[in-house]
């Protein structure tokens, strides 16, 4: 039997609000069986009903009702100062009390990862949270960090976050010796910025949950050559949006071309099954769920737009990160990368005193 | 009647050599009917059985022979230490001394850009060159840069790929008045690392040949948001390849899902026309050329894994920069900007002065 694990909804969150989250959540749990229980956080005038037509859903649901909600172009700084009691911080408040094991948003990103940050702190050895999602690729699932949470990240961020990335890939996505790559502009080991090669010396020398593969480039997100894709926000933010683009524009693209002639329109309703088949295997709703990993506590974005099945697997994200103990292992690891670095940082300067000046 | 313009080309760069660059100059010759020269630079014994097998080549041809060659992974300081007799080399010292108006090389990115760099030198008022590529977006092209010449750019550098860009899409892709967009994580002013609100600053109070539109992100290189799009060569780099990455799974997966079922495979059948022309329009080949933008002589590098189409398009490119008297235009412009630079200095300067403290 499953354990059992509460889930706490912003349900106020991302463009539809609770028309979206409430079936949402009923989605999920249909899809888990059982095990899972949720707090809706928001206005039970509008959460109520919605809960009431899934008696399922009902049994397994509370609601903390709110008035107050932080808006999609709210500052991060004022969602701190006048948040308080917006749905979205007592979600995550829920998590800090133990009320819940984990929060779900679809929420403004950078008003969410500023309150959770303030509210949830980071695990003992870690400097700062990253966003991680997974893509898909020719050769399985990849997932990458940091996708926005830091503009520049030195080597020991970049070393954790590695940790982060292989700890998931390990116990969540099932990969037994997940394989990490700094992703860089040249995979020949004299090319890019100082904290990137600091970083490789680093993942190089210490044992982590996986398998230091050296530097990747940008091909080599969707080649699927790595597991886990380690970078900064910023890059990894663009990285991100440049492939929802590239995608968009070949949906767009071929869309158009199957439009262009009765040949063509032929072909595409004879194919149609393929072509749904084709479209499933990028749906960015299947991959929906950015991990705020690094964090004491599990708190998983939505992206804004999503529908219910969309979210539904943000749910699930969430869920499956708090079943497998993500942040229990990750605490462990990081606390073994920290003894080797002293040990390595103690090791450097004895070399350093007894080396011949 | 078209001007009569030179092209240096290095005959060995690239994966296939002659055997690419030859032919290719051939079908750039017959797309622009008259007005090319060529020296090729390298093995005679390889380019002159070529040329003899295309007469009206051969006739606006000469060969200038070696038998050194930039190999694909020297590392650029090599080939300026020990390849002054190269193809590559020659190629770029026969447009510093006028007798070619550009040249193309499908050699080793590093060395070629460290080489140009050295030999051509930057333009006054340049204080960096950037490799700029065109692309295709659901609303026309778009051109970016840098794509990787340089890690790391201050708000001076982008503010002149700014104008470098700006240039290129009035003069040689024919658009009016160009917008120049800022690749960053959010289109919020208040996001963003120094370098970028810095440019931003700059770009919106100088007067250059476009217009500046803010900060864009990943997603709108592809949504043709904007004629030309300015980001740091490593940004760029990873941005590209990515771009690269999601075009090549999506074919992949496309190609996996016509040969999925009978049906499928009769409806790609049928729409196979309308399928080519799509492949048409995001083909790689027809987009080769990344333009060494800012040097003092015309660079174009292309894909060492071109096929004769598209290292002809690379061609093309520098015969448009050259026809269009891009380096003239850009010098130009570059005064200009210098100018309004200092004067807002100056401006500044006596602001400051009388400001009250």
């Amino acid at each position: 039997m499953t354990n059992q694990q509460t889930i706490a909804l912003d349900a106020m969150g991302g463009d539809f609000g609770p028309d979206v989250v409430v079936p949402a959540a009923g989605l999920a749990l249909r899809e888990r069986g059982a095990g899972l229980r949720f707090i809706f956080f928001g206005d039970e005038a509008r959460i109520g009903p919605l809960l009431a037509a899934d008696p399922a859903l009902n049994a397994v649901s509370s609601i903390h009702h709110t008035d107050k909600m932080i808006a999609n172009d709210e500052k991060p700084s004022a969602a701190l100062r006048s948040g308080k009691e917006s749905s979205m911080r007592l979600a995550i408040d829920a998590v800090k009390a133990g009320d819940a094991d984990s929060v779900v948003s679809a929420g403004n990103t950078g008003a969410l990862m500023a309150t959770a940050k303030l509210v949830l702190k980071c695990l003992p050895g870690i400097n700062r949270p990253a966003i991680a999602s997974v893509f898909p690729t020719t050769h399985g699932d990849t997932v990458m960090l940091d996708l926005g949470a830091n503009l520049t990240c030195d080597a020991a961020i970049l070393s954790q976050f590695a940790v982060l990335g292989a700890v998931y890939a390990k116990t969540v996505a099932g990969v037994e010796k997940p394989t990490v790559g700094l992703l860089n502009i040249g995979s020949e080991d004299v090319k890019g910025p100082d904290q990137l090669r600091e970083a490789a010396a680093i993942l190089s020398t210490v044992e982590f949950p996986g398998e230091f593969y050296g530097f990747v480039e940008g091909n080599d997100i969707t080649k699927g050559t790595v597991n886990v894709v380690v970078t900064d926000g910023f890059t990894g933010n663009v990285a991100l949006k440049v492939a929802e683009g590239v995608g968009q524009m070949t949906g767009h693209f071929l869309k158009e071309a199957f439009m262009s002639s009765l040949f063509a329109k032929l072909g595409a309703a004879l194919a149609s099954g393929a072509l749904k088949r084709l479209k499933k295997r990028v749906d960015p709703r299947f991959y929906n769920g950015g991990m705020f990993l690094g964090l004491d506590g599990i708190c998983v974005k939505s992206h804004g737009g999503m529908d219910t099945y969309g979210f539904s697997r943000a749910i699930l994200v969430a869920a499956d990160l708090v079943e497998q103990g993500y942040n229990k292992k990750v605490a462990h690891e990081i606390a073994q990368l920290m003894a080797q670095e002293s040990q390595l940082a103690h090791e450097n300067g004895k070399t350093e005193e007894t080396a011949p000046s």
